[in-house]
């Protein structure tokens, strides 16, 4: 089923300890749609300038992305210009340029509002409401935010999380919105605003999934020999995430099983960990069906264990 | 089977942002022989001075623990104060005063030479090499380490790593020793040393296990509301690790399976869980085996998931 993503493109310069790339493809949005489209339909919600190279546009149409919702205007697309520290872990914006981001309002088009998935992927918190408001029979809507809109933006920030049903943040995020230190802590806050679901995103540990139900699970991260570039991954792990969530039926109230959730955890992992091994979307662009399955029986390999063991042999 | 365990037995002074204890029970040794004898005999060979009291060897006695190679000098117990920071993730030493340590050299009591398994914990690697050379005829020898030894006795450190079975190390100290920030790098140096198993502590992210025929394993770690002290967490995963193993029946040649040994790390992220959720080895005491199988059969719980999933429904 179709997915609705509402986002920043950008053209980044993403400077790495041993690379640097300028007018890449970026944005949450855009790692997203490249993501989730290996899965499904995707519909675009976002702005573009003048600049946009048309190749990316078909880029995405040869995916069968939707952009009826992306707004082409005069002016320069949004630009991001990044760069890592040694350890890739951190890095630091050294230049944010919004162009015709500036003034964007989204506007779904009626060919998107039957999609019953929604990312509300990292931009503005009060243009994800906006979106919200123009998707009221979404089936499941997905959050993502960053550290920007939780010191400036909170009030409307938490607005929009008492709206969603999965909150995704990093673990970072999570001690920064709720000031608590210990996680289990955490996620029962945000409990109480009414979600159902949080991921807590790990980097390269995996990531953690926290149910209203008392569900709780650890997902393990895929092993990466280096990682490239880690722009994105985050978008990635949505992209995995809500991808494999519309390939299933839900049942008739909408509702997937924890089971579900579960897998789509895992895909998160799978293709975030694709996004780090390359520049860009680069490790995205040529990823098969073949591609996930396999890093996904390696992934049940790399991380189960004998369920039945009891202590006979204890003393 | 009984193991062999030398290291430091301390009394310690503890502080937390929320805590303080002098006098405590301490030392790498000390936590590992309360953890192992859950499982099974330990045979302890340490030292303390005439300082040490009297209740703690009453205590290991009846758990078990044979004390024939444990020296008691006249002189001072080996003293360590830390202090952690707020996160619970870093402390400081403030003072450590080595006493009847000083001049101690490891003597194997003839009743311990059987001993199919050895853990060398963390002391200097000059006194874990006199301890492998009085048990040639070991099993499965295992080996801890710091920080400390990776600066001043690197040298020694390698040849005590070049003779063992099995490397226990956090991530940082993987990193410190094999300058490497890539851990796959670093673990592909340690099997040219001879090791047949590394294994990774992540803290309270679990732990990654690495076999030199290839294996990975990621192994959860238990979700804890509140780390009260992890002191001793690391000597305490040793403890479920080899505690486990002791249990179990290796094959003739003394190897345990690939199983066994995944196994063996799910018990020393659990022992590890209930060391940093009380405080000392406090955690330990009255721990039994339905214990660790409770929070064996969650982990199963919090990390399974569908091993079967095949992109039906993708397009």
């Amino acid at each position: 089923m179709p997915i609705l993503v509402v986002g920043s493109v950008a053209l980044d310069t993403v400077e790495t300890p041993f690379n640097r790339m300028d007018g890449v493809l970026g944005g949450a949005a855009s790692y997203f749609t490249t993501a989730a489209s290996i899965y499904d339909q995707v519909n675009l919600v976002g702005i573009v300038g003048s600049d946009f190279p048309r190749e990316y546009l078909d880029f995405w149409r040869n995916r069968s992305v939707n952009l009826d919702g992306l707004q082409i205007q005069e002016g320069r697309t949004f630009h991001w210009h990044g760069r890592y520290h040694m350890d890739m872990n951190t890095r630091d914006t050294l230049d944010t340029q919004l162009g015709v981001f500036g003034d964007f309002h989204p506007v779904v088009p009626a060919s998107y509002t039957q999609s019953p998935l929604v990312f509300l992927a990292n931009i503005q918190p009060e243009l994800q409401l906006e979106v919200l408001q123009q998707m009221p029979h979404a089936q499941l809507t997905v959050l993502d935010t960053m550290e920007l809109w939780i010191n400036t933006a909170r009030d409307k920030l938490t607005e929009v999380i008492k709206q969603v049903d999965v909150l995704l943040m990093s673990e970072e995020e999570v001690r920064q919105y709720t000031n608590q230190s210990s996680i289990l802590a955490a996620v029962r806050h945000f409990f109480t605003l009414g979600l159902k679901y949080v991921v807590v995103k790990l980097g390269s540990y995996g990531a953690l999934l926290f149910g209203a139900d008392g569900t709780y699970f650890s997902a393990p991260s895929y092993p990466l020999e280096e990682v490239v570039d880690p722009t994105g991954a985050g978008d990635s792990f949505a992209g995995g995430f809500l991808g494999y969530l519309s390939t299933i039926q839900a049942d008739v109230s909408g509702r997937f099983s924890i089971d579900d959730i579960k897998r789509a955890v895992v895909h998160g992992n799978i293709i975030g960990s694709f996004t780090c091994a390359d520049f860009g979307i680069g490790g995205l662009t040529g990823l098969s069906m073949d591609d996930i399955v396999k890093r996904y029986g390696e992934l049940v390999r790399y991380s189960h264990f004998d369920p039945n063991w009891t202590p006979q042999g204890a003393h």
